[in-house]
């Protein structure tokens, strides 16, 4: 048996507890304890009451100065048909140089390669500038009720603000480092109801016809451009996903219309301008309506600077990668983060096994991400 | 106990048996007895099979020369509730100067009209011009497939032609001879699917979205003018009845769209233009899409002329109204008489109750639908 690194050990320990949302399992108990050796001051937080109840760890070490967090969830997603695996979920078996279990990609490996990362940078500059910080939910695949939201306002409320947060999200998609997020697209939907008057097609004139009225308002939604994009966004895209109106009756005319569309965003729209163009044009085509507007989170953006610049240059230094900026995929919980005015990126392996059954992360993926971040930590805190 | 004219007591006589569709439980044989009895050759025709069985009567008097028809239905619809009914629906009951029942009004008043009217046309007529015809069928209410158009297919077979047809529906508002049918809008309907290409709402450019593709051609369906209608009709309306894209999942950009419409279409349009014109909309948007194209019934108008001025004369002379053209209202069997060349009219009592909880036909049109009947007869067939 061959003996494996410290960030191999670290996501196998993690792995085998079964930490399925919003369960913990003991998995920020065990990164605490490596933690506090290391000269961190940890707290537990909790929200949410029975079986919602989740907990959450902050770390913190250094006294003052500007705040570079690690950002992370010991959660995972369930396992589907466990006989489906090649290696049990939970048991964090290696094959081939590779590490297999729920979670091991999303996002166990990332969370001991931060632990490993500061206790090596540590070691070297004890004296570092700034602090380290761990931001830490059990509550990431789930509802993200009591999680890192709730765990930003503690931090308001306190004075707290982190500077630079690293989202160990699994962003790369060949090999560990080769794309990191640099922003998400914002995503907000609508639930709209167009009103008309019920009746019989022999009848039109005694009706008003909500799928009539609506169409070409509809057709304008569909062909407004929203905004162009920009250097990091693709432009803001608007979608129908469903639309139903009618009872069935051949011969009825409808008195609604259901229409349900989402908005994938840019930087260069806010949630609050999308609603008030898109209200704008149904009210021109004088439609009495009604919608219901969820908001996913806003579109986020890090521009180059500081953060990109420490990650980029260890990157280039520990495995030679010119890496990617990209603001493709879904939303993390560093839409969370973001709007306190923090720089966010975020840095993890391979993801194209999350969420599946055979879930794994290599070796090598797990040691350079780690090697990432202590080069991340000598950039941007290290007394030169 | 008064005594009631002919005409009522055959319309009790034929109420009294419960021909729901497509039932005619001996109301034709009954019909053919008063017919035969005048000099009327009868024959049955059946087609369907099983429950589906439809019976039907055609009757001629006349060797030779235009054929005038009487046409009309035995079959009534469901009585729903008879505890509600203010009569049982069978009995065919006489209150406050009107006979309640099921068919009172639509249809078996109407045929005990024609048959008495025959009756005295024909005794002061027996040497009439041309052919006097009933074309009676059970199946009108019902699918209407081995009813009037099966018949009108047998004549054609038979190379027998209608000159005039006299459709004993329920024409009038208020009282029976103040409103006439000389034509009904033609009715066609379309199931439409449009296809586009499945996806997620966040990737947009690997999907295809229907709803978007389809809006600004249902926009434009929508507004099109398809005609003006003309002096008989009022303009072409489309009017869509349901539409239905999505899975419900609010990510999911659907893979298809689906859309029911309606045409109600004066003379000026047919059913083979409203089809090239939608289709041809639909191609000019590019859609990838396909139709299914259901006619119930083509439009069409009998101008003023032979039948029109011997039933308008009629009615000015027995009852002094001058009643009015219409060709408003749902379809009827006149639309598979029509394109046979025939000038066909609707003429019958009050239509108020039709198909409701106490349809009644007052003793006084009833008389009068006689009467108009019979002064037809005399205007159009009786040797001066
Ligand atoms: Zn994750
Ligand atoms: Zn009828």
């Amino acid at each position: 048996m061959t003996a494996h690194s410290a960030t191999v050990e670290l996501a196998q320990e993690l792995i085998r507890r079964p930490s399925v949302t919003p369960e913990d399992a003991g998995c920020q108990e065990l990164m605490a304890e490596r933690l506090k050796a290391i000269g961190f001051n940890c707290e537990f937080l909790e929200w949410g009451e029975g079986s919602e109840k989740v907990i959450n760890l902050w770390a913190v070490r250094g006294e003052s100065g500007p705040i570079f967090a690690f950002a992370g969830h010991t959660d995972v997603v369930p396992t589907g048909p466990e006989e489906a695996w090649l290696f049990p979920p939970f048991e964090a078996a290696i094959h081939e140089e590779k590490v297999y279990g729920r979670g091991a990609a999303d996002m166990k490996g990332s969370l001991a390669a931060m632990v490993t990362a500061c206790e090596r940078f540590i070691a070297n500059h004890s004296d570092h500038k700034g602090r380290i910080a761990f931001l830490i939910t059990s509550d990431e695949e789930g509802p993200a009720e009591f999680g890192t939201v709730k765990v930003v306002e503690w931090l308001e409320e306190r004075g707290e603000k982190i500077t630079w947060c690293l989202v160990g999200e699994p962003s790369s998609t060949a090999e560990a480092g080769d794309v990191i997020k640099n922003g998400r697209r914002g995503s907000i939907g609508g639930w709209l109801t167009i009103k008309g008057k019920q009746g019989h097609v022999a009848y039109p004139h005694l009706a008003k016809n909500p799928i009539h009225l609506a169409a070409p308002a509809l057709a304008e939604l569909a062909q407004e451009q929203w905004d162009q994009g920009n250097e990091y966004f693709p432009a803001t895209s608007f979608q129908i996903s469903n639309i139903n109106g009618g009872t069935g009756a051949t011969n009825v005319v409808p008195g609604h219309l259901k229409v349900i569309f989402n908005f994938r965003f840019s930087t260069e729209s806010t949630h609050e301008s999308l609603i008030e163009r898109t209200e704008s044009i149904l009210n021109r085509y004088g439609l009495d309506f009604d919608i219901d507007w969820h908001l996913s989170g806003e579109a986020f953006l890090t521009a180059p600077g500081d953060l990109v610049n420490a990650i980029v240059s260890s990157i280039k230094t520990v495995s030679g990668i010119d890496t990617e900026l990209s603001t493709a995929g879904g939303t993390s919980d560093g839409r969370f983060i973001a709007p306190t005015g923090a720089q966010v990126v975020e840095l993890g392996p391979i993801n194209k096994t999350i969420h599946q059954i055979n879930e794994c992360v290599s070796i090598k993926d797990l040691d350079n991400t780690s090697a990432y971040y202590e080069g991340i930590l000598e950039n941007l805190l290290a007394q030169k």
